[in-house]
């Protein structure tokens, strides 16, 4: 997703997120007439969204690198939105076109919303699936399990939705989303309230993960993911572009802890591209960044610092394994990384 | 001084700033037409900026308060600029003036600069003397010596005025205005080219200060203020609003201790007003933050903590003493002191 595009607006009134248009849902009974099936979807990605973010790293967690193959757009659009100008010819090698947008109108011609990633896209038809991206994760953790590697870590644990549920609502309402309605807020008071949500939530996730390694159980699930695709661009974007700037997520002792620890975990800090982050934030946003120049820093070599969250004990896989080494071809340049 | 107005001007070209046009000296010996005389002259400053706060800073250490009057403008200029709607009626009390350009136009009509903070006018005229910035200061230690406070530190001494001179050149090129360079440039490498001189020489400065308390000899300098007015600004405006965003000051562990010690030596922190300060930036260069928005952050508490330097020795006033406290009405809000 991204809130320039589409499914974010903003205007003289608040920010509004927009609900995702195409919400069908790739199940394991195929009941919306999209069956979960190996090799049958692309999963279109930027790795500057956060909210695209959370599949990919799903998607390494949960080992479905083979089943679901993915696809990385530019992080900086154009006037036609997610482009694949990364790819030779500019076009994605598996779908056979330029822009996402086609995918979306091959859906729906005329379709009304924006072109929004993550987006999951039919391979044989090439027409969009699902853009509905509070929804996706969830079905790669349930819908999903066939084609699960062995030893995947589950993400979304019966016994437990309810609280990862609502932990998730507070962290999107707070944080995931907060965030942007500081930095697209147009007024002193909307920015106000939006800034003071975001840091009385991490005030109370900060406590809630003094003595617990993760947010939830004592292993890594859903709310985890969702919290730290936040977290991992807080500094680099949110702090200074979207002026959440009470203070760094640095200087949030355990905030920060808990956050390289999830970064140094495989499946998450080798999916994130801080170029792609600040390229796409500073460049697309023009509204907020006239000039477009994409500050140096911050500094992001502390990333690889040990956390020392060992000591609180959890099992980050719970009965399950780290997943492998990145797939080539998917691999993230080493910023942060030595 | 605003580089948004008339002393500083960017566009196409690397951001430049403007040699001041009124360089006339005030001196003991009369020799422009401007001799020392107390009560004679009025000092405009603007708390928001860097170089005016200098001479704010320096009036105060060298208890000049009584020669010396002063009038604060409002932080936040309209058309046509510097503006004293701060005032009752919205006029200076002592120039009787609603703008501070008045002051320009008596003294050069239809003058080709534009209108600066620091200045200094001569109240019986009405007219301008100077707005030399750099100069100001350096004749408020020296020239100004007969109506000095008892007690009053020699901030430009004699004997180690090629060293001050050497380090102010170096502070002044890459870090006084170095973020402004940083801030004002309008493409990538411009940008990226002040930013690394910026931290570069805060690196440097860093090293210098590490087992000195002072920039140079024992004791307070123009050098310091210098350093200071730059260094108390950096968090709150020119890490974000300028992407000087490396580290904050409060990252780096020796220049923060030292921006402390001076912030809470009389005549530092007692002159700054945070308030004025992010108002200016973020609402006057809509160019680089359209939606004039002002953050809310960064928490300012941690400028009254402990800083340790008293261990490295140091005498701060030489063979002086430190200034009594602030004049009635000069007082400013209480951010970041309790």
């Amino acid at each position: 997703m991204s809130a320039s595009e589409g499914n974010g607006s903003y205007g003289k009134k608040a920010f509004k997120r927009s609900k995702s248009h195409f919400a069908d849902r790739i199940t394991a009974d195929g009941r919306d007439g999209w069956p979960v099936e190996a090799g049958r979807y692309r999963l279109v990605v930027s790795r500057a969204c956060p909210w695209a973010s959370r599949a990919v790293i799903s998607r390494r967690l949960l080992g479905l690198e083979d089943a679901l193959s993915m696809a990385v757009t530019d992080p900086v659009q154009d006037d036609r939105s997610w482009r694949f100008t990364l790819d030779p010819g500019g076009r994605d090698p598996v779908l056979g076109i330029r822009y996402l947008a086609e995918a979306y109108e091959a859906r729906e011609p005329g379709h009304p919303g924006g072109v929004s990633v993550p987006a999951v896209v039919d391979v044989p038809s090439g027409r969009l699936v699902t853009n509905d991206y509070q929804q996706l994760t969830l079905d790669l953790a349930t819908e999903w399990r066939d084609l699960h590697r062995e030893g995947a870590p589950d993400l979304y644990p019966e016994g437990s939705r309810d609280e990862i549920d609502e932990v998730m609502e507070e962290v999107y309402e707070d944080v995931n989303n907060g965030v942007y309605r500081a930095g697209f807020a147009t007024g002193q008071e909307e920015y106000a309230a939006a800034y003071e949500g975001v840091f009385r939530r991490l005030e109370l996730l900060s406590q809630r993960l003094a003595d617990r390694r993760y947010l939830v159980g004592d292993s890594i699930t859903e709310a985890d993911i969702r919290l730290f695709t936040t977290l991992v661009r807080f500094d680099a974007v949110y702090h200074g572009h979207f002026k959440c700037n009470r203070r760094k997520l640095t200087e949030d002792r355990v905030l920060w802890a808990y956050a390289r620890d999830l970064y140094q975990t495989p499946g998450f800090g080798d999916t994130v591209d801080f170029d792609h982050v600040k390229r796409h934030y500073y460049q697309v946003h023009e509204g907020i960044n006239p000039t477009r120049i994409v500050p140096l820093g911050p500094d992001l070599s502390g990333w690889l610092t040990p956390h020392g969250r060992e000591e609180l004990g959890g099992r980050p896989f719970g009965d399950g394994s780290p997943p492998g080494p990145v797939r080539e071809g998917e691999e993230v340049p080493a910023a942060g990384r030595p």
